[in-house]
């Protein structure tokens, strides 16, 4: 599916890379980097960046063909030690992905010879998206949301955890997902309180909230949405929960606006929760970047920096647990847009009861 | 699902790295090798064992109940800085999973103090397999092999590489797989001369061979399999290709047995597709370990060093690939016993004709 970024985006990414260069190279070897770079999808491929914008692609015989395919651009090095076979192709000092490499490999690759962490160079290009990758994420997201109108009817008293994980990931595919985003996450009644829990053997029961947290996968970008919906007697405590998470969803997302620092978007929602008296119930960020990775930058939380930009997708995702009880958790998929944020994801989020 | 592996397990395994450690403590930061020595599955979690045996256990809240059920046994923290928390809690030299840890982890972490690379002592104790692992990869071959007999019906000219892989994959899940183990491979025609073909728009035709790769996830543990099918009418040198990979793979698998040299078991295949002039188009190893990864320890390939023994689950996938014209694998995932090799996965190697 990585066809679907043109070969003239890679190479523009590249020279956006070469520009930001303090050295005469980068090596790149985090995979979903050097897929972002090249467009190869591999678990051994490494990439060689020079500061004049050209280029070095290695990777192992079993992605030869498929390198050839998607990677006309540049020239390709069949070698299994990839990164070492770049490596040996510069002098001087290189920049290396420290937060990727790990002391074994930079013991063996280095060896006395310099090497300069290059940071989150690739990550912090990959955050603002062209509108070919925001394409790909509004067609997961959309199958998101069909995914989630079709296992409505089937989550009913009796209906375990895993069953409505399975129905939900089964009509992700049949929809034309390429896979999964990530592990579907079903908690129901007092398991809404673990945010996240893996679904299980529990059967739904009248008068539970169910929260599934789930997203489809297409052409490498990732879809992650939640909703909680009712079933059969609504309590008075899930109603008023249930309208606070709401209410602090919509708040964090409309706060998602070019030049907003990343802590007033949390904020945004997380003094609604505060001031409700569950500071302490919403454990974790209000969202995160969402790409060719599930999570990436930027994080939104409440000791996060950074400011929002123009085609920055995002999640909003708060959510208030309460131990031995339940929780809500409701969760978009949106794009930080100069015009004001645009919902990728557009399931309802009135309480449905079932 | 990672409660099929009892508390009592978990214990002993740890109690096997600390009788192997040389320092007062090390520290676990890989994923995989915390949920074997926890059965805690996080994206953010370490372990902190002393050679005592007394652990630590450290992830963040998001996990926390999680953790509280599943890891009866040992003392839990709740902080985001699951590594930094644990490493405070000790004195003197630490080891540590220099394999996984980042330079920059490291850097943050350690910033003077001593730390001693590790190795990959996890990973080595997870080789050898108990019975509740073993009985898990099982399941998860038996629902590999009753997804492919289900498959077969709909690989027939006109379906699309992609459709196939879709309706394998669901059968999969319908069948109970806690997921897929990895992206599934359709290649057909000449796609199955590259060996990780990503299945796309091409439709089968009469004539083709046709490869899947593919496997069920099953409380953890990943089943691998692969088979190639012919589609009408076949060639001779299409016949001769299959005979030759399927007579490679099973005096693969027969070579597998406690004390054999993983090279040699390598060469049991590769020496008669050498031998055949394919020595070129076989360009990867003969094997690997899988368990809770779709690749671990050991490897089997040519130039890799190391001795079989009882209990370790491999797979046998020789290859031959001719570009432009297709290829042939096939692969069973199977068992190193005493009493000799147990095929997990147990479809028929004869050459089907569809």
């Amino acid at each position: 599916m990585a066809e679907q970024i043109s070969e003239e985006v890679h190479q523009r990414r590249r020279e956006a890379l070469a520009g930001r260069l303090g050295t005469d190279a980068a090596l790149i070897t985090r995979p979903v980097n050097v897929r972002y770079l090249t467009g190869l999808a591999s678990s051994n491929a490494a990439l060689l960046v020079r500061a004049d914008g050209g280029a070095v692609l290695a990777t192992d015989g079993r992605y030869a063909g498929t390198a050839a395919r998607v990677c006309s651009g540049i020239e390709i090095v069949i070698d299994r030690a990839v990164a070492a076979v770049l490596l040996d192709r510069t002098a001087g000092p290189v920049a290396f992905e420290a937060h990727e490499m790990t002391v074994e490999q930079h013991a063996g690759l280095f060896d006395g010879r310099e090497g300069v962490p290059l940071g989150r160079v690739v990550e912090d290009l990959r955050m603002v998206k062209d509108e070919s990758e925001i394409a790909l994420l509004r067609r997961a997201c959309e199958i998101t949301d069909r995914a989630f109108a079709a296992v409505l009817p089937t989550i009913v008293p009796g209906v375990t955890e895993k069953e409505v994980a399975v129905v939900l990931e089964r009509h992700m595919i049949d929809l034309g997902a390429d896979g999964i985003a990530f592990e579907t996450i079903v908690a129901s009644g007092p398991n809404g309180a673990i945010p996240h829990h893996e679904p299980g053997g529990r059967a739904v029961a009248d008068g539970d909230l169910v929260t599934m947290d789930f997203g489809a996968l297409v052409g490498g970008y990732h879809a992650d949405m939640t909703r909680t919906v009712a079933v059969g007697t609504v309590a008075t405590w899930q109603k008023e929960l249930y309208d606070l998470v709401a209410t602090a969803q919509e708040a964090g997302w409309r706060a998602a606006v070019p030049g907003a620092d990343t802590r007033d978007v949390d904020a945004a929602a997380r003094d609604l929760i505060s001031a409700a008296g569950h500071a302490g119930d919403f454990p974790h960020g209000l969202g995160h970047g969402v790409g060719l990775e599930i999570h990436e930058a930027p994080l939104l939380g409440h000791s996060t920096a950074g400011k929002l930009r123009d085609r920055v997708p995002l999640t909003a995702e708060p959510g208030v647990y309460l131990a031995g009880r339940g929780g809500v958790r409701i969760e978009d998929t949106l794009v930080v847009r100069d015009s004001g944020p645009e919902l990728l994801t557009q399931t309802t989020k009135e309480l449905l009861v079932l």
